[in-house]
């Protein structure tokens, strides 16, 4: 039997979040319904953040009521604080998301708080959504490196990833918001988190900025990773980031797990064409270098 | 100390090869001195091939002629027949490459010859280039993949780089000619050419059109190989690939090297000051990503 990686679509939501353009809600349904049908297990479907933060995630109730829900699929909604948690319970939602990061300076810009404030933050949103049996997941940012303090210890993105296991999270994606790290400081960021709570907890979470994210995803599978995060047509990026390129895109990464013997579920070729089509719709070309070759 | 890869720029000659734009002598000239002057030890300057193939390189003279030769630099030229070698021994050059596949299928389409006919060809080439103390590159193309027979055995590469040493050639430059390969793969073909003419005979050059050429870069690292072809800026790729994105871009491999602990002798901010700059005298924004970012 091959092994498994579960790819974690991030598109409709990292992706559309850090496009100025907005995109119609019908839109979005049928975005994430195309990659629920390309066999993605896993597509993260919209934000209940304030619309006044992120103008584009301002119909997530409209989006989700929307979507034709695959079963085995899981849709998961991020979600910055209690009130955001409400709404996700409103709309019956069974996942959610919650984000902080490993260093203070980039979460003192991004949501006026220290990390420590942030855990805090998130305490009671997490122990709600567990305790009406909503999964949690958490994005730990800056884990390579921070837009405004530069490096950032191993030891502070361990403390924060053992902190939210500790309080129940299931799944932690690390994530190099900037698009800094190689691979030596990507497997070594890994294993030393790994060594905290476990490698089936933890997700990689790159962003492709300076042409490094499948080659950190590689050094991570080998490490051991087995949940890798992506964008399709690698749709967003960190809006932080100077002239940024996005997310990881989804087919680039599907083509190297299946050239290397791994199983994911997806549908290379539904996929792609999800992805050139999405592209078409933003009248752009698509950000990853294998719908730009079959487009 | 830190260990050292080799770097080859190939942008002059492979990149600007598949530019249907004609560049000034002048331009290449001052490209590939900006690319000495970064501190890549090898640079591939042009080509001798018949103008009425290649118009791009119809000012080989010209350009070997204008360029200010930097002591410890290398700067090889590809040769496809006697004919060219002699117009390299008029200009004075010490390193030649030749180029032959891995696939017939694919020499045969591109020079009408099938592998052994190649190898044949090359033979004099290569023995009157030794008679005269000028060191010889190889080529293999399509050595993870054929875009007219598809899959490639690993034996014919195999093959086909052992042939070349055996005749003189110090170092073999596997290419993925048309970006099919992942980081399994690479990794299997190299360790498989290796065990048949050492390590330290071999150089990956990979083609980024499906996004995996920094991942199989990676594997091949791990493997042992200490010698990567590049292309400034990404410029160029295989016009035998549809919609082909370039070569894999020397900053971004340079950006993981060093970030890996690598030794390169390469001023990465001087390369991408060259790739932006070169992409400016394309009218294009760089492929690279690293120097999207830094523009």
């Amino acid at each position: 039997m091959k092994p498994y990686v579960k790819v974690v679509e991030v598109g409709p939501r990292d992706g559309l979040q850090n496009e100025k353009q907005l995109v119609p809600a019908a839109t979005k349904i049928e975005l994430i319904q195309r990659l629920a049908d390309a066999g993605l297990p896993v597509v993260e479907a919209t934000s209940f953040v304030s619309p006044k933060w992120v103008p584009q995630m301002a119909d997530a109730d409209e989006v989700l009521a929307g979507i034709r829900r695959k079963a085995g699929v899981s849709y998961p909604v991020l979600v910055p604080n209690v009130q955001g948690l409400e709404r996700a319970f409103a709309a019956g939602v069974e996942e959610i998301a919650v984000f902080t990061a490993a260093s203070s300076a980039f979460t003192q810009k991004n949501i006026n708080a220290t990390v420590e404030e942030s855990l805090a933050r998130l305490a009671p949103v997490i122990e709600q959504a567990l305790a009406k049996n909503v999964k949690v997941r958490a994005y730990v940012s800056t884990a390579l490196g921070c837009p405004y303090q530069g490096d950032v210890p191993v030891s502070e993105v361990v403390r924060v990833t053992k902190a939210l296991v500790d309080q129940g999270v299931y799944e932690i994606s690390l994530g190099d918001t900037i698009g800094v790290g190689t691979p030596k400081k990507a497997r070594e960021m890994l294993r030393a988190c790994a060594d905290a709570v476990g490698m089936d907890k933890l997700a990689a979470h790159f962003h492709d900025t300076r042409g490094q994210a499948l080659a950190n995803v590689l050094a991570c599978l080998e490490e051991g990773v087995r949940v890798v995060d992506a964008s399709v047509s690698g749709l967003g990026g960190c809006p932080y980031a100077n002239g940024a390129s996005g997310n990881l895109a989804t087919e680039d990464l599907i083509y190297m797990l299946h050239g290397m013997g791994f199983e994911t579920g997806v549908n290379l070729d539904a996929l792609v064409d999800t992805a050139v089509w999405m592209s078409g719709q933003l009248d752009r070309l698509p950000a990853s270098k294998l719908a730009r070759v079959k487009r």
